[in-house]
């Protein structure tokens, strides 16, 4: 053991991770990784979809607009007072022995606040107004916007468009604040600071504001030290031109830097001592790769959950069609970051279950002591590959990559009268594969290939979802070691932040885990998935990229009809 | 009240449906069409799907392929040994009054039987051969043959194509006939009739086999009074050749004709006087016409319940594309019986419930005091026009008009993680209505107008259904007066074959029953249709004619897979 080591024999630091429905803490030790106890804390509002929530409007009804997602800040809030007290008390350390904290969060997920960070919603007379609320990474409502700022750029030949794929998407800072200026310029105005949950949460613990590279980069159009320009910004909207300036600007600070000191009233919510070191905010896709030890290249982390994120680093810079973007160090000092993403993944499933799964299903899943999703597996675990005779389409939550567009939806092709639950299943499992596989081909044939998937978040867990995805891509499969691999790459970069490590890969070296080659494809399977794949991509090209508009239509169709309703209600 | 009418003052005539899933008798008054008593009696066997009945194979475990859909013939019997003397019972009747009795069948359903009409899978040895069985309506593994009769026909230029709007279906008696030749010699060899199950029950009343002119032109091919000719089915396989001459030429009774007397077995089983008119066999959809008193040009019955057939009696002789035949007298002497159909409708929705709906719908229609259907209709009811953003294709069960493909399959296009199991059911009953409309546009535009739409059936009782039909097709809808429409429909034609009327037409005016314009198009909710349906057509082009055949694909690849399971399983 050296004496670096010893320093930190007994030091720990927390990471915690915010989801899309809950944050989770955990504590880790310095010196190896060694998880030592977690707890999680779900959002009393989780995501905001149909209304306000009537205990923060003050009784009022408050209808959104389809494809809205809010959250509320306070809920974030109580994941520091709930779950960081828990892993700690769960965890069995002296609270004076943690030295420092990070976070990461989910991305691009905006929240209105005043030049102090106090949310606009928490602000009187605002509470009853949905744009003062946070926009969710998967708020999808900006759509219209995405396009005109796409087009825009694509005519002035904004030279920052390459690096996001020739598409930004509406998820991003820059559709969601456009949207908040033209829906609601009451609520734009009273906007100081638009700021990333990842960097706002940050601000909680230590009352300085900092932009992480990340965001900044990916979700923010930061590119080569530059915003958009307000020549551009005003192009899109006059109003706009100075969305940079007034409410975008703050200081940069790189993944795994110190943000500052754990404040005096965090220091009261968590029981940590005042003082620790805060890292810089991160995404919670960007922090995993170090915590699976994948900061090489050509090793693209996948982390599957409610939605899939690749993040993958390179020592090119490549211009990918449809990936999300490139980012200068963007994952890990010194290389090309590149992220893409799948917009819904573990939420299909979820939601199928929920909404589309008979009661014969749940009474067998129970009758064999298991959860409806592993019922299900095991159904369709035991069809030959082709054997349901069916093709879907993952756009049930719109389409991240490499099409870029949320207007988009879910297809099934093939069900009879003798589709049966597991088919559906199984074959939407399979569509998110080829989902992946078409970001994997898009990155190869870029000049950026892709030589090993490694596999974080809660899918991981389903087997036959993993050999799916390794006979579908024709790659090994490995798994990264920790069953919490944003909040241990949270921790990760907590001790970096607090000069434990010197940097991210050390740190990564130590701390982080990961087991190879877990799956392996199997030939017959992959060739099988080769002529399915080639359906795929036949309807992905057909409904995704022009040949029938359909799914936009029917999104116009909705809207209208959603309209015509409310009229006609408040009419009557 | 005139001698003719008194004479029947107390006369009663038993009209037997035979359904897919159950046969119904009923009791109707000849003088009036008064509904006195009905009785049904579900199939022991149902449909055999999956594999042959155990107790009927001697314990053989005998697996069905994919698309296969057989029945049991002595189901059919037990029919008239319990549903017969129930209804009469209920209706209170002395049986020695009742004077008739006609039934009407699914089709084109058929029983490969011996010379004396005992069923082959009543012959020694040859229960567990799945083609000894009855191939219902349904049985959709034809499709192999059936391309090949369509291609070979419109090489040669037969001239009875062109009545079956260029395409036979895999559902009818040549396509299942030759599929029985190629793939079980041995028990083609051994079927000495190929009967449509219409005629073999009629057989079974009254020892004599008449082929009805309604199944006999529509399923069968016969135009002009000649079958295919040997020359043609020689090209199709040379061991077919001599299929008319052997198995399939018969006699011919034209609809309301008398076939024979009730024999004294089938006396015995029904409770009914020996030697009462036993009428010639019928169609379930065709029967119905005139039980609504539709029997003038322009009125289309659609007789909507498990599938919808549509039927229409016109002056003109025209080639409609895609229609399943134009039949002269197929429906009453003197017209020209126009063919349409749906082959899933009400399977669609029925499968729906089964396979696709959550237990919080289960809960929420028990504690609504309701059924899931009528709970599932009354959240779609309140609905707009477009509002779930979705729209489907209705083909889960193949489509029989116009594309007479069942090699095609279901589709939903627009789901998203906020779509409900209302939203599909909407979207599928809406469907069903674009098909209807696909099917009166082509008549239409064919010099055969539909003015109106006469609804029969199950599916009549859903109003919302019945609203969507009207705002789709822009067309007023009828309802026919009975609630058991074919029923009483065969029994009509029981009181013709009887002698107690001159002809249907008469007994249709005295016996039948219609309520017109019950339901009368929207033109707000007209007009929006108007723009989901070019979605449908766009798409129902697009998968079925060729853009992308995809669907077909995937049958051929879910075969194979199946295959591939069971070589694996037997090897193991």
């Amino acid at each position: 053991m050296t004496e670096h080591e010893h320093d930190h024999e007994d030091a720990y630091v927390v990471g915690v991770d915010y989801g899309t429905l809950s944050g989770r803490a955990l504590v880790v030790r310095v010196s190896d990784g060694a998880e030592l106890g977690s707890a999680v804390h779900p959002y009393r509002h989780a995501v905001l979809e149909r209304c306000l929530p009537s205990d923060l409007t003050g009784g009022a009804e408050v209808a959104l607009e389809p494809d809205w997602a809010l959250q509320v800040p306070q809920d974030y809030r109580e994941v520091l007072q709930v779950a960081v007290p828990a892993a700690v008390e769960a965890a069995g350390v002296d609270p004076s022995r943690v030295i420092g904290i990070a976070t990461d969060f989910t991305a691009c997920t905006m929240v209105p606040t005043l030049h102090d960070g106090t949310p606009l919603n928490e602000v009187d007379g605002y509470a009853d107004r949905p744009h003062a609320y946070v926009k969710l990474w998967k708020h999808h409502a900006a759509q219209a916007q995405a396009d005109r700022i796409n087009a825009l750029a694509a005519q002035r030949g904004e030279t920052w468009l390459a690096r996001y794929g020739g598409l930004l998407s509406s998820e991003w800072e820059l559709a969601k604040g456009l949207q908040l200026l033209e829906e609601d310029p009451d609520v734009y105005a009273r906007t100081e600071r638009w700021v990333e949950a990842a960097d706002w949460i940050v601000w909680e613990l230590c009352g300085t504001y900092v932009r992480n590279a990340c965001s900044a980069g990916y979700k923010g159009v930061l590119q080569d030290g530059a915003y958009p320009s307000a020549d551009f910004l005003a192009a899109l909207n006059p109003a706009f031109a100075d969305y940079v300036e007034t409410k975008v600007e703050q200081p940069i600070g790189q993944l795994g830097d110190r943000a500052g000191s754990l404040s005096a009233r965090a220091a009261a919510w968590t029981g940590l001592p005042e003082g620790i070191a805060v890292a810089v905010g991160n995404v919670d896709a960007h922090v995993s790769a170090p915590a699976a030890q994948a900061v090489d290249h050509g090793q693209m982390v996948a982390i599957m959950g409610t939605s899939t994120c690749h993040v993958m680093s390179a020592g090119v810079l490549r211009e990918v069609p449809g990936m999300c973007g490139v980012v200068d160090g963007g994952i890990v000092a010194g290389s090309w970051g590149y992220e893409a993403g799948q917009s819904g993944v573990g939420d299909i499933f979820g939601w199928f279950v929920e909404h589309g799964v008979p009661p014969y299903i749940h009474a067998e899943a129970a009758a064999a002591g298991r959860s409806v999703h592993e019922h299900l597996t095991a159904l369709a675990a035991q069809q030959e590959v082709g054997e349901h005779g069916l093709v879907a389409l993952d756009w049930h939550s719109g389409n991240r990559s490499v099409l870029v567009d949320h207007e988009l939806s879910g297809l099934v092709v093939g069900q009879t009268l003798a589709t049966r639950p597991e088919d559906v299943y199984r074959a939407l499992i399979e569509a998110t594969a080829f989902g992946t596989r078409t970001i994997i081909e898009a990155f190869t044939s870029s000049g950026v290939p892709v030589e090993e998937l490694v596999v974080a978040g809660g899918l991981s867990k389903n087997h036959l979802l993993m050999q799916v995805y390794a006979d579908v891509t024709r790659l090994p499969l490995s798994v990264v070691g920790s069953e919490q691999g944003p909040a241990l790459g949270s921790a990760l970069h907590a001790a970096v932040a607090a000069g434990a490590y010197a940097d991210i890969r050390a740190a990564a070296k130590a701390m982080g885990s990961v087991q190879r080659g877990v799956f392996v494809p199997d030939e017959e399977s992959a060739l099988a998935y080769d002529a399915l794949f080639a359906e795929y991509t036949a309807l992905h090209d057909h409904f995704g990229r022009g040949g029938n508009d359909v799914m936009h239509r029917l999104r116009t169709v909705r809207r209208d009809a959603v309209r015509r309703r409310r009229t006609r209600k408040d009419a009557s």
